[in-house]
């Protein structure tokens, strides 16, 4: 049962409405307005576009009003960075269930290098959350309040745990204590890959040097060959003779 | 033989001063003191310190005359990374040195640990080089020409294949092969690292909470964990089975 069905509906993105929402669903309607709004502005034009002012202009809220949903713009960017995690750990999770479903996993080394691809592969193909998480540590969670930071890592756990199982499976053999290892180097690998994969355009020219070309790789090649050198990691310390570890 | 041995020494440290310096050595000493005004500043206050102005002030040296030996603030915290690079390098060879000198290096897998916690301990023991790195990529490389972006990737290049050697000589039974890749994953890893490791008061009071205990790790152990599974993944990456990959 809605609480008040005579209301009519307003339609947040379409146009400024600076009427306040009152409802659970208007409440939630509108804050999902706010995040796709920060999300379209940091796609076309980087963190520096997503802006308090130009979030509030474009999701039709006055900017005030933004802070009855969220602490900060880094709030904003921290529930996207959320979002878009979630997303990559199931896009895994559906990747590694199709690769199971579709037989055994290969032998040693092939299960290690079909985590490896599966794992670039699903960050890779979100730009905006490798963006993101690179941006949390160094400026995001600047700007957050202490109980805000707890709720964040609280829903990162259960997030990196998911990211883990899907390891585990496209792997095929992977103990779950490495799973977990493997799962946790992921979000520092990804921060201190994604800046260098992604450089302003008098980096890109320079790396068109050939003397260069080891630092020319593209992010989905490079975090394919640190995750599977983490991978490696996580196998051989399960080992029964790297106990004393 | 000295160009002009009647010239008074200047002290650029001591007190502003606005002569040009004219011969190689007084250029030298003049670049060096605006390296170390800038590394002086960035270690007491943060990169939002070390601003052009500051860097003048505390070097003695006119603002406009910055540009005589750098090409921005940023190419003076590119030169202070280097030098940083440079010293955690050499602190590397001479533990590698020591550690092999004082006999065999241990079986697997303490050859591992041992080779993680040395290099570990070079970063940990130098912020300034471990922060410089973390900026390098999202903020300081915004700011070079592609020039100065060329040099300081051949800069590199020499840096990264004398950490490898360190790393090969501290393990004691790594092929060169795998120790390049090795050295080739530490830039990313600690600017993955370092911000996670060195939050701002909230995250850090934040983490204070039990349920978040995971997320607590001092810089040194996480990049010691890290980097042993990258070991032991350059390793396993190296023997004969794994080489179709």
């Amino acid at each position: 049962l809605r609480a008040t069905p005579s209301r009519p509906k307003l339609h947040a993105m379409s146009e400024p409405d600076f009427q306040r929402a009152r409802t659970p669903e208007r409440k939630a309607e509108r804050r999902a307005a706010i995040l796709f709004a920060a999300g379209d502005l940091l796609d076309a034009g980087g963190p520096s576009a997503a802006t308090l002012s130009a979030i509030a202009a474009k999701a039709g809220v006055v900017k005030s009003g933004l802070y009855r949903y969220f602490e900060s713009r880094e709030d904003i960017l921290i529930q996207l960075m959320l979002a878009g995690i979630e997303g990559v750990v199931t896009a895994a999770e559906a990747d590694a269930a199709a690769l199971a479903a579709r037989g055994a996993a290969p032998g040693y080394p092939g299960r290690v290098a079909r985590a490896a691809a599966l794992v670039a592969a699903c960050f890779a193909g979100r730009p905006r959350v490798c963006l993101l998480i690179a941006e949390m540590a160094p400026t995001l969670e600047r700007n957050i309040s202490v109980p805000g930071i707890v709720a964040l890592k609280l829903r990162m756990l259960p997030l990196i745990a998911r990211a883990g199982g899907a390891i585990a499976l496209a792997h095929g053999a992977l103990p779950p204590t490495a799973a977990a290892l493997a799962a946790n180097a992921l979000p520092p690998l990804v921060a201190g890959l994604w800046p260098m994969a992604n450089p302003g355009p008098a980096v890109a020219e320079a790396l068109r040097d050939p003397r260069l070309a080891g630092f020319d790789q593209p992010f989905e090649t490079s975090l394919r060959a640190a995750f599977h050198a983490v991978l490696l990691g996580a196998e051989a310390a399960a080992q029964p003779w790297a106990k004393s570890q």
